[in-house]
């Protein structure tokens, strides 16, 4: 059977840790031929292993595509590399800085960039290596397209045909804006959750016992690997910089309403009104973020259930939801400090909720939510 | 049938929003005396109908437990009269805020302090009003109690048994440990989802439609109710200042570090590891904080499948699980932006992810972890 991708290859990845083997993977799974290189002859042979692609040698032939997917400190010399040693290639990269990394670019002499197309693929940050790779990492993920005002229209179309044949969805953003808008969406609020989560080395176990949903929800992706986004933060300072400089005006403005509430009691002037300032203000931001699917957050109706932590009760509850005939649109799970239950939040439509909280109840289950 | 509860009445409760009310729910469903007060004679008639308890008058029987349930900055007052009133009784609050109370009501005078017992059940902030009141909103739910060097032995084992008696979790903390504990793991987290959400207020919708789970995670208590944070947040100034004034000092460090990495490039000295320290400590803080059941934090294996939108798909991921075998420790969603498909997340025992991925491939479920 023929391939149905767009980009037919030969494609040559260079960098196989976890982006590039699964591009390999995912490229491999639709039969492009696929050719790895890496300075580290492990991580190559890793990726070879796990089925990403062929090793690149003298017999291999001259590549279409160049895919640089290295870290964002070294990527600008391979891409120029690419750019010279293929000289009828495309060359893209995946790292997650841009406008910065065009700049480089730009500045080393003798470079053609009509070939060359940055992007980057928003997804997998949390793991690494070619072990964690997997074909469908990109599935549904935005792969933002920064094309340069010099790109070639047909160079553009490749690495839009790379995303789509990924099942990621294309945007197309200029170099500083994408840089502007990953400062904002994710390197912002990296940085906060590791703020937070360092002020808890010294806290007392009987303080962190209190812990609830709020807190964990915060501080989740200040798990993150510490070399990875150090990488990631200071090539991209300038913007991250900016929005960081902003959040301390913010910050300083609620230390002042604070330390006024301190001494003067929480009627002194101004301080109630500066903290419900910023929060309605984070209210408003927060209905700025796009809901499921990128269209409008719609607003689901929350039903709340009790769920004994025991083997197949969760499924069981699914199943009866089922059953009922309510479609079930967003779910999560909250943990009881110290007791065998969960909370089952279930969200669905809001014309659904009355009635499946009556149903579960019938049922037997302990609904929370009204 | 008698009541199995400890707590056996008559309970005053004043305040009859979301806390007072449910209070009210759970106690009257193990058929506990319970009377209600409020200065709002539609809160009031509200709360009576959803069947929290009895419009307190001059008929009522003089209580044995009076439980404050009203706005954190009027809550000393209504405890001392409380105990003006009612010579017999003990009292208690509610109130998020409990070493700020106790310094108020001591400044009382004629205050006889051996009847009240602070308490904080930590449940429910997210919504308000008696219509959201329910019987089971505690359950599973740590419930602070504040008993202060003069509380009589009495007086903090009725209030212990109210805090079984509703199913939550009674935990002991001394009244400004309390503020401390709630101002680092509840009012910082609060205020860092604010500052964050805030900055997206005027942010381009081509930024925010990269927007990733690590931004909704971050965000999603920024949409709590400002005029309730503001007031809980205004009460506990002190403590939230000196939480909030650790995080400048390091926000301050992360500001230094960015402008030398914009200005002299991601190599530019002390850059990278000042990002990379905060990041590191940001890894041990948040694996501090305790998992599933308040234990430690079990390590868990994670097996992410792509679920199609549609109606009974992720019921049949679930029962599917449950035929193969295998016990749902936890569980998320994640919402892909533009495509019709959720990827769930699902935390499995270590020794059974292979198992549960292969099993689900040879289903036909796309699973996108390896």
């Amino acid at each position: 059977m023929p391939s149905l991708a767009s980009t037919t290859g030969p494609v040559l990845i260079v960098g196989t840790g976890l982006l590039g083997a699964s591009i390999g993977l995912g490229l491999r799974a639709q039969d492009v031929p696929v050719w790895l290189h890496d300075a580290s002859p492990t991580a190559l042979a890793l990726a070879r292993d796990v089925g990403a692609g062929t090793i690149h040698d003298d017999s291999a032939p001259e590549p279409q595509l160049v895919i640089i997917a290295a870290p964002p400190d070294v990527t600008a010399g391979l891409v120029a590399q690419a750019l010279r040693d293929h000289t009828e290639a495309v060359v893209t990269d995946v790292a997650s800085v841009k406008g910065v990394l065009l700049q480089e670019l730009q500045a080393i002499p003798g470079t053609d960039l009509s070939r060359y197309v940055g992007s980057h693929p928003m997804a997998g940050r949390e793991r690494s290596g070619a072990a964690a790779g997997s074909s469908e990492l990109f599935a549904g993920r935005p792969w933002v397209i920064t094309e340069h005002p010099g790109s070639d229209p047909a160079a553009v179309r490749m690495v839009r045909h790379l995303a789509t044949d990924l099942d990621a969805s294309p945007v197309h953003l200029d170099p500083v804006d994408h840089d502007e808008a990953v400062a904002l969406v994710s390197h912002l609020p990296q940085m906060m959750a590791s703020l937070v989560a360092a002020r808890l080395t010294e806290a007392p176990p009987e303080s962190l016992a209190l812990s609830g949903q709020g807190l964990r929800d915060v501080t989740r992706i200040a798990a993150s690997d510490a070399r990875l986004w150090a990488a990631i933060i200071t090539g991209n300072a300038a913007a991250v910089h900016t929005a960081l400089s902003e959040v301390r005006t913010d910050l300083d403005q609620v230390l002042h309403a604070l330390e006024r509430a301190a001494t003067d009691g929480p009627m002194a002037a101004g301080a109630a009104g500066a903290i419900s300032g910023l929060i309605t203000a984070g209210n408003e931001g927060a209905r700025r973020i796009p809901g499921k699917h990128g269209g409008a957050r719609r607003l689901y109706a929350e039903v709340t259930v009790l769920v004994p932590d025991e083997p197949g009760e969760l499924g069981r509850l699914f199943s009866e939801i089922g059953d009922i005939g309510v479609n079930i649109e967003d779910f999560a799970m909250e943990h009881s400090p110290k007791q065998k239950v969960g909370m089952a939040i279930v969200s669905v439509l809001p014309d659904a909720a009355a009635g499946l909280h009556d149903a579960l109840t019938q049922r037997g289950w302990r609904v929370v939510t009204p």
